[in-house]
């Protein structure tokens, strides 16, 4: 897999001074200890939100360091999770009087260091609350939910916590809003070939020209089966049957739907994706309150998409629709 | 190349058919004819702008048809030129009695099309103004501009006249604001891999594993040079200087930038492009005004990247900040 970088070493600090080079009105930078937080940190009186996690995976984490979105992100190595230090001071620089939350994925690193992080936050007297991102239906049975990874469903939480929070909403409340669109929350996705992490310069797996697997993580974790490449309709077909079986959407219900590139896939392959699921859901009696196609959660140049569906109720859908702006986010 | 496609011939309708189950309150579509329009369309007294041209290249072109943007779009297969009649159609649905103005690339079907359709156009009275992109500095010298390629900086021309329509521009003024920002704008691309076309099923070109080729067209048109595959810092120094010797940028000046992905290249890799595109206008004396750093204009799952800079004015400046809504490209 080629690549347009310099030294391997470089390739996060030198993104991140492209970042800050490009949006310096909207994005701050800890530069000593790779955080990324919102210009105007700490905003007083708002209750702040965190994340982190391993680069490579643009727009998340830092893509949604904005307005209406999330305060702060540490911002680890490629596939690499940020220390607890890092963490730490991301929340030192967020906190605006009224805690913070922290809303990242469920990868064993990051768990450490977050806890970690919390443990030492709340001794300087700053309230955080966790939630953890555990959305693909892939990564384990139900009745091993607690196991599951967080993947592309994070956006949803991010963006619902995020909104709570820009309304005002308390510590308690912000997270419970996390938690809410987490529980109505359910993703899959399909690869059909691996990404190669700079560092390494191998690919992260290798997979017959011929082949895809169903239900492969964001960095490249084992699926439910290696097999041979399907159509869209039924890598489709595919995807929605695990995610609403597990999900259990009734007829009547409205959802939004994420239809996500891993990286390589073209928007056009989106839109083909996109169309299946929205038939199979409108011949059970769902209708899309909101789509989002295009790449929000990805790993490098890997090719293959993820669909995650949310079910959303009045409050959801008032947590989706309000505005939110960063600069890879913008919504009116 | 592996694809998420069901039959190559369906790949364009599909598309479209997602795109309009995921955006109807934005869009419309003439189904028998293949093109999209503002669902608002026409909008009575204002200037109305088309463009066309082939499928594989979202968001380019029918991802601009929005507010502040294009009113339609006439939509062909892939990398193949829309039909005069589809682009006749898109003038007639999308006329609101001021005019059209057409954008777009300067490729020849494309030329010959637009042409037969405005002639057809003014048989029914409906004024048109034609303003042809070619921006792509590696497609031809300076002496033979009229021969160069149009590439990303479509976007621009689409963004500043789609301003000035929405701002109560006449047809002459509209389509001097889409001149006047191609008259500043020069690009450069960059390919690591080719794509491959549905219907064809083979790679557009060949490249070596260790090569890329600096100057290609977004359909694979070849470029200046196969070589060696260099750094990101190298393949920028080398985009940036055939721009800048060719838009001849003073001192003092203000451009926008635009790093844009082909298709597979990581946004990762796009800001360590623009970090080094920063620099380089920094050294000159040259200030960034406002960035755009993302997929603008694909070749589907190509990897690799293109540079566009367009100097700005007060009037270039004043018609870039202007909002726009599209379902691909949202600026508050």
């Amino acid at each position: 897999m080629k690549k347009i970088i310099n030294k391997p070493a470089d390739f996060v600090p030198e993104m991140l001074d492209g970042l800050l080079k490009a949006y310096p009105d909207q994005l701050s930078y800890e530069e000593e200890i790779q955080c990324i937080v919102r210009a105007d940190a700490p905003v007083e009186g708002k209750v702040a939100l965190a994340t982190g996690g391993g680069s490579g995976h643009l727009p998340v984490f830092l893509g949604y360091v904005g307005k209406g979105l999330l305060d702060g992100c540490a911002v680890g190595g490629v596939f690499n999770s940020p220390s607890a230090d890092q963490m730490l001071i991301v929340t030192k620089r967020i906190n605006g009087g009224k805690g913070v939350v922290y809303i990242y994925g469920n990868y064993s690193g990051d768990v450490m260091n977050f806890d970690m992080a919390s443990e030492m936050a709340e001794m300087d007297d700053i309230e955080v609350r966790t939630v953890l991102v555990r959305e693909d239906v892939a990564s384990a049975p139900p009745e091993e939910a607690s196991r599951r990874r967080g993947v592309a469903g994070m956006v949803f939480a991010f963006k619902c916590a995020g909104a709570k929070a820009d309304k005002g909403g308390s510590l308690d409340e912000v997270a419970a809003a996390a938690e809410k669109a987490l529980a109505n929350t359910r993703s899959m996705g399909v690869a059909l070939s691996p990404c190669t992490v700079p560092m390494a310069g191998t690919p992260t797996f290798t997979i017959g020209e011929d082949e895809m697997e169903i239900g492969m993580g964001i960095h490249g974790e084992p699926g439910v089966k290696r097999e041979k490449l399907q159509t869209a309709d039924q890598i489709t077909e595919r995807m929605m049957s695990a995610i609403l079986e597990d999900l259990k959407p009734a007829s009547g219900d409205e959802v939004a739907v994420m239809v996500n590139g891993l990286g390589a896939t073209p928007p056009e392959e989106l839109f083909i994706i996109y169309r299946k699921a929205y038939d199979i859901l409108a011949d059970k009696g769902i209708s899309v309150y909101r789509p989002y196609i295009g790449e929000y959660a990805t790993s490098m140049e890997m090719a293959g998409a993820s669909i995650t569906i949310m079910r959303v109720d009045d409050e959801l859908k008032e947590l989706l629709d309000h505005p939110a702006k960063s600069p890879f986010f913008v919504q009116t």
